[in-house]
């Protein structure tokens, strides 16, 4: 049973009290709601090492409350403040607070972070223009109060894989990567395509392979700023790359004890292993599973 | 090997081409480049019962060109005018049209008409309001002019899914479908869940259920008006249901022989199955081979 990490969160999303305003009230005055603690949008933990939560009563005055979903029938909640810096600033410490967070917690935050980094950048009708849209749906929506477009927060769908040739697969690193680290080729999926065909256009535009036999693994969401990562594998008959550098720095075939020594972190391995958080990092392990 | 429907496009989608704008250029003068001929948003099939292109002396007057990518070189494109309806004015010819088109023709088509419903829906900045947001990337994206954000092309990732039951599958039909239909039960992947949590929180949602092995089978674009359809099949060890009226206006389980008569359109068919180039036929045909 694979584990990615941003899964497993104990929230129920409680669908059923979006759309019924008597209900979001009553969970609201609900004395028992707890309220996500961040420190602008990256998540305090607390002593226990998992989220930390508080009362209402520590909403920001102005603040927008949005229900997470209830645990244990208790609501839980995420407030929003216009004036929280957007996900894209990306503080230093949130990957090192994710190499502490349990998954089941990173998923509940990461929820709660795509949503709120999609509301600051979602303030205004991307139909109209019009400034005063206004939060619907317990948080899970805007609605324009001049045209009255409905908008859905983003979740991008991402692939992520390994081409296999052989007994190898294939690793590469962005630019922006930490020196050493590689890991699987990714890229956004397009309107007009398949799973299956983003991973086989991707493999073809980053690293110039042709590859068959495309198949899904796992996924997990990713909250950088809301995408689904969907990891998958790929054949490839003939092992000569053709590198796009606009896109990639390098990119190289792995043998088997090459990816054991990555994740095992082992002196002398050949790179550098994507985060325990990472599907990349859950897709590696999987294989070599497979290949075992 | 699964074909869905609108798969199997013959573009090549060229992203080289996106951010050279010399190179856009080059391919907006090429005498052989291609205008994807549109009635509204809807195709105009050719008298071979495919899509009909045109040259781009048939664009309208300022009209703007989306590269839509090359087939055998040639540059393919569609063109964007303001005027459009969008997308969401389905008219009534449309799936008469998809019935007849093949996969890869209704691949092409479903990502022009997903870009060009995107534009039409996005024309102002979501993050500053700003009308004055331009075409970028070849047609593959909007920038705004005041405060620099781009925005890309939505593409929200939809669940689909069979529950099993010993050896029935279980089919619902929302209350927008034609008479005696049913299909699989569907439901948007929100932020912060996996595709495999929002399979199960759907069949829960809607039906009651609770599922376990939750399996990937395969996924297609849907361009009403840009989703990603992912097929998935999960298993529920208790029948009992327990149906969300707000979303289902009914569902019940099916065997084997009542799947393969609504498939074949037998009179008596317990339901009126989903057309073929709905997912939903694709996993229907896929979970009978499986069991046969």
């Amino acid at each position: 049973m694979l584990r990615p990490g941003f899964t497993g969160s104990p929230l129920d999303r409680a669908d059923r009290l979006r759309n019924d305003p008597d209900a979001f009230m009553t969970a609201v005055s609900d004395w028992r709601a707890r309220l996500l603690r961040l420190d602008g949008i990256d998540p305090v933990l607390g002593e226990d090492g998992r989220l930390s939560w508080g009362s209402l009563a520590e909403a920001d005055e102005g603040a927008e409350l949005l229900l997470l979903g209830l645990i244990d029938g208790r609501p839980h909640f995420a407030a929003l403040d216009y004036g929280m810096p957007e996900g894209a600033t990306r503080s230093m410490g949130i990957f090192r607070t994710l190499d502490l967070l349990p998954p089941e917690e990173a998923s509940t935050y990461a929820g709660a972070r795509s949503l709120i980094d999609w509301h600051l950048r979602h303030r205004f009708c991307a139909k109209c223009g019009n400034g005063d849209t206004v939060i619907h749906r317990a948080g899970w929506g805007r609605q324009c109060g001049r045209c009255g477009a409905e908008h859905f927060p983003r979740v991008d769908p991402v692939v992520i894989m390994l081409a296999e040739h052989g007994d190898k697969v294939l690793v590469g690193r962005q630019y922006r990567y930490p020196p050493g680290r590689y890991s699987a080729l990714a890229g956004f999926v397009e309107p007009g395509e398949s799973v299956e065909e983003a991973v086989a256009r991707e493999l073809h535009e980053e690293a110039g392979l042709t590859v068959r036999d495309v198949r899904y693994v796992v996924s997990q969401p990713w909250p950088f700023p809301s995408s689904l990562m969907m990891a998958c594998m790929a054949t490839a008959d003939e092992a000569a790359l053709t590198i796009d550098t606009t896109e990639l720095e390098d990119a190289f075939w792995v043998d088997r004890a090459g990816v054991e020594a990555a994740l095992a972190g082992a002196p002398g391995a050949p790179f550098l292993a994507p985060p325990h958080y990472a599907i990349a990092h859950t897709l590696f392990r999987w294989w070599l599973e497979q290949a075992a």
